[in-house]
């Protein structure tokens, strides 16, 4: 076993102080005496903690409170505008940003398309551009941001935030976190999009007793995330959960990856619409080729889950052989992983509940141990925002977890 | 994020005292000066510790130094007779132990047929005398021993130890724990062999640097275990890494688990034993055929690797089939893991370097991201032991993880 860490004084100070402050946000509106019972600490230390975060105007009172009888304690909670953290999420088009406020809630939100991402240079200026016109529009002064969490598909470089590789994007070595960080006045995190949206998707305020959540992200691409606890776990070198190219069919088709048969060459968005173009222009005779009008080159997945939720049997097939092998690549995560929360998100599974049943049954089908785990899968909160959300947490959670919050 | 697990003085205090325990076990024989220089400790803190050792007997002195001038300083080391802990393998019709001192160095280790494990009462009575009386013979007095570690295969109950299932035993629900505890004057711990074998073949002395190690069993069956950092990471409900039912081949037979195709059922010794007692009974022209005698309920996996490594092209495609699916399924692993480190131990493995060779090749041809990994794959230490050592050092690991050693 490695060395513990040494404890000292000051830290026995500082994680009191964390605690604290996180009473405040998880629990506030809250008095001096319920905090202390809460967190287990004298009222005395509670009282010089609450006297250092009023001085730097963190906390606010609201006054006293009013039930009972004699004297009532002050009431109070963390001062919303003393300062802000950001999430955006560059997606294939559009850019989604989120401001948030030190209590944690979201005060902002927009979307805008972004067009072709080349040249990357200009393309990352403009993303600059748009986060900081964003939060001026919003009056927030720069100085009271602590930074930016910034979402990407691809595999990122952990120690650098540097795009290795996005396919989806044709970016390769794109040092995008340095060029976001160039000429912005705050500290800026680039992570994968799933891990963003999978810390947003796994967090259940009051519940802490998750073990282990399995995140997957089915869209255009499929990926995947792995939380313990409350903590991402992104492997040795940042690259874990990479779902999407675990091989599900050895005599399958060619993936963009280079090799066989892995689960987004057989199951992923961009998979499934390539099943549909192939089937009309062979046959023509679904209700596929109805809804894109005959052109095999205008149907997108959308239009494969309308005419399989329609009964269209060729739909179906897609739709239910995408399912399977989706389930039985979860299956192989979760009998390594051993989660007890499997969570599916992305656009596939806006359509409709079929799709997360046949994902489910594939599951099961494939499971080892199945009467012996505690295992929930359900469909993610998944709204159009979580990844920028899961980006700007993973933002606050890494100054957390560096005792780097000016508290 | 949840609360951060409050501090006090008294946690202080513990965790200066279990590094300087720590410190002369790792780095002993070793002076005071020294300890208090490597874990940045004031001397009087260190002298406070080391008197306190002194006083329980946990320390001993070797004298004084005799390098320099001037006055020496008392060189210390770890009393070894003072405390004693465990491990025991249970394997498929052999047991194995190790009793270790508190310096952890092995001074004793025996290994023992076992026969039919049934009635399974009667058998587990039998391993616990087999334990006790190895004990006795060594002179060991029972309150100098900590406890023992036990290792078993199949699925097992992380809270109670109790053996959910395990198919090469042909045991379902036996409180394996409960009943070795009763009877027994010092803590069991029942944990699964896989487990125990890959915190053992994790352990490198002096290196703390390996962020995640996959580690794979292939024997009998297959099942693997991940260690980050030197902790095990058993998932939610203690069942992860099972690696042997990820299904590789949809079209394959059927599994002791129900399910069809799984690892085990294509790549495991017994498939391998499987797949050449049919070539032998249909086709009966390949050197498998003489080494078994012509009978194919002769053969055993064994053979056929001799075979294989003799030449023989029935044999090389049995082994080269079974090292594809294993290579395949452990790229799987590694995609949603992302571990630095594969360790690959077991039976199987020990017959020769062609093997392991060959499922390098297949993990390399299904990985993702592979000019983007620092993985470094191996073979095991995997000597007929490991697995027991492993199970007493899973036992000691807990003792230090909950502070529970007296010292």
């Amino acid at each position: 076993m490695p060395y513990d860490k040494k404890l000292n004084q000051s830290q026995i100070a500082q994680t009191n102080k964390y605690n604290v402050f996180r009473c405040l946000i998880r629990e506030g509106p809250i008095n001096r005496a319920a905090i202390a019972k809460r967190m287990d600490l004298s009222i005395p230390t509670v009282m010089a903690i609450v006297d250092d975060l009023f001085k730097k105007k963190i906390v606010r009172s609201m006054g006293k409170g009013e039930f009972g009888v004699g004297k009532q304690p002050e009431i109070l909670e963390i001062e919303p505008g003393r300062f802000f953290y950001i999430g955006a999420d560059i997606g294939r088009g559009t850019i989604r940003i989120v401001v948030n406020n030190a209590a944690g809630g979201q005060i902002a939100c927009m979307q805008e398309p972004t067009g072709d991402p080349f040249p990357e240079r200009e393309f990352i200026g403009h993303v600059q551009k748009l986060i900081l016109q964003f939060v001026e529009q919003h009056h927030i002064d720069a100085a009271c941001i602590l930074g930016a969490g910034i979402a990407m598909p691809g595999l990122i470089e952990r120690e650098t935030g540097k795009v290795i590789i996005a396919p989806d994007f044709g970016w390769k070595d794109i040092p995008l976190q340095d060029w976001l960080q160039e000429g912005t006045p705050y500290p800026v995190l680039v992570k994968n999009s799933t891990q963003a949206l999978a810390v947003n998707e796994s967090y259940i305020p009051g519940v802490d007793d998750v073990h282990t959540t399995f995140c997957v992200n089915l869209g255009y691409g499929i990926g995947a995330a792995i939380i313990t606890g409350e903590e991402l776990y992104d492997g040795a070198g940042g690259i874990s959960g990479e779902l999407g190219h675990c091989v599900v069919d050895r005599d399958g088709p060619l993936c963009k990856c280079g090799n066989i048969g892995c689960l987004e060459s057989v199951a992923s968005g961009e998979a499934i619409t390539r099943q549909a173009q192939t089937i009309i222009a062979h046959h023509g005779s679904s209700m596929m080729t109805e809804l894109c009008g005959g052109n095999a080159a205008n149907i997108d997945a959308r239009m494969v889950f309308d005419a399989a939720n329609a009964g269209d049997g060729p739909a179906l097939k897609i739709i239910n052989t995408a399912a399977m092998y989706i389930g039985m690549a979860i299956s192989m995560a979760v009998n390594i992983v051993d989660p007890d929360r499997v969570v599916i998100c992305g656009g596939l599974i806006r359509n409709g509940p079929y799709f997360f049943e046949q994902i489910k049954a594939g599951m099961e089908e494939h499971l080892v141990a199945k009467s012996n785990r505690t295992l929930i899968l359900s469909a993610g909160v998944n709204d159009e925002y979580s990844t920028a959300k899961g980006a700007s947490r993973v933002f606050i959670n890494t100054l957390w977890a560096q005792r780097a919050l000016p508290i």
